[in-house]
């Protein structure tokens, strides 16, 4: 099987897919170690790493230069979060999914919300252009990718994020995407309402208030991401590490 | 004042400087905001986030981009470990000397023992020459850099450790360098010895039963090193939160 075919054989699985998010070889490699079955990135954890804002700051080269290294030292399927595509123009999109490809990677995140000057949502029938655009230039040159579509109603605070999740939801899964990704829902009604209104794997987020993995694979979820808060914790804890030698004036906290 | 100045200034101040190793620029940012007042790399460190082994091993090029991201987003000087100087070729170790300098560094690590194929101590004329040659030529390019000199004995588990370290600080004081740096030292009677025995400002090391930094003054010692322990102890933390995750299968212990 090809890490394509075992990325999407992951998401239509009884048991959830687990995705470890990584920012860089050191991490990428301790998830694969502890079992977790994908790697992705966090496009957040990846930017800081390199003094970035998330939002497409970082350039898309540097990008997939961490890409490439992370890649090369697993072995299961990499998903690789691209945020907007790094580009307003679909055919630079579709040129940054395609170095993508050509790197191995099995999968895409992309998302219809911009965060480059504060927080917009794409028109849906913008980003379903894009979508579909992709899907059919992967299908014409035979290249096969995972299309995680995420949505950001939630992530918006939109009064009516439900509604209009489901409704893109639909739209994207027309496009010809692969999954659906919502980020920042958290209850089980909206989860399960999200789920009933699509054929496509849907994708949960690690967040405060998100259900366990056996009550999310309960409610019909198929993946869920770390996205950046394995990273976030990590920057906790290495914060208190720092606070704590300064306080005791000892490395003694680091052993 | 330039940060070389201001960097030769903190190590010879009443109380030793505290230097904080970094492997990016997310960690590097996060030592100067706690008030490090000078960042070192950790060439274990980097080398570990890319994926590579320390010893060299990490492309000179790639420990230079890295190198210079973490100088544009800090202020405080910066210090890189170069390990043996990424050659065995005195003029080549000055060219790569040279390139830091370029970068804005204001110091560099260099060590007498070499990690390519097992670990092996360089004959200490060997290394004195090489000390004495990136002196020689950084004087005559009116370039300013803190050559801090690394001995390995106590790393290699000398018999004679102490004497042989005390040797070769009077060795690369003599050909230039600005402070001696000796990891592995522990014990108390070791470090009054070895300060006793150069002019220059000496570097301890974090390890298991290092002193703690009160202690380390009163012995004379200049600077102290976190090394790699702050990035190994933020790994041990991640592998204990994934391990949780995994246990738990809920994302609770991240928030």
């Amino acid at each position: 099987m090809t890490n394509f075919e075992t990325f999407l054989q992951l998401h239509h699985a009884e048991k959830p897919l687990l995705l470890g998010n990584a920012w860089d070889v050191a991490s990428a490699k301790m998830l694969e170690q502890n079992g977790l079955k994908a790697i992705a990135t966090s496009s957040a954890a990846v930017a800081n790493t390199f003094g970035y804002k998330d939002g497409e700051h970082i350039p898309f080269d540097l990008l997939l230069q961490t890409v490439k290294r992370i890649k090369d030292n697993i072995s299961v399927p990499l998903s690789v979060d691209m945020e907007g595509g790094f580009s307003r123009n679909v055919s630079k999109i579709i040129e940054n999914v395609e170095c993508l490809h050509d790197l191995g990677v099995a999968g895409i995140n992309i998302e219809d919300s911009l965060k480059g000057d504060g927080f917009t949502m794409q028109p849906a029938s913008v980003f379903q252009h894009i979508l579909s655009s992709i899907a059919e230039h992967l299908a014409k040159r035979n290249m096969q990718m995972f299309i995680n579509a995420r949505t950001d109603a939630f992530v918006a605070k939109l009064p009516n994020a439900l509604k209009e999740t489901i409704a893109r939801a639909k739209l994207y899964e027309a496009a010809g995407a692969s999954g659906i990704f919502v980020p920042f829902v958290i209850n089980r009604q909206d989860v399960a309402a999200i789920v009933a209104a699509t054929k496509l794997p849907v994708n949960v987020f690690a967040m405060n208030g998100l259900p366990t993995f056996s009550e999310l694979a309960a409610l019909g979820i198929k993946r869920i991401s770390m996205g950046s808060a394995l990273y976030n914790a990590v920057k906790h804890n290495m914060q208190q590490s720092i606070e704590t030698v300064l306080q005791e004036q000892s490395f003694k906290c680091l052993y």
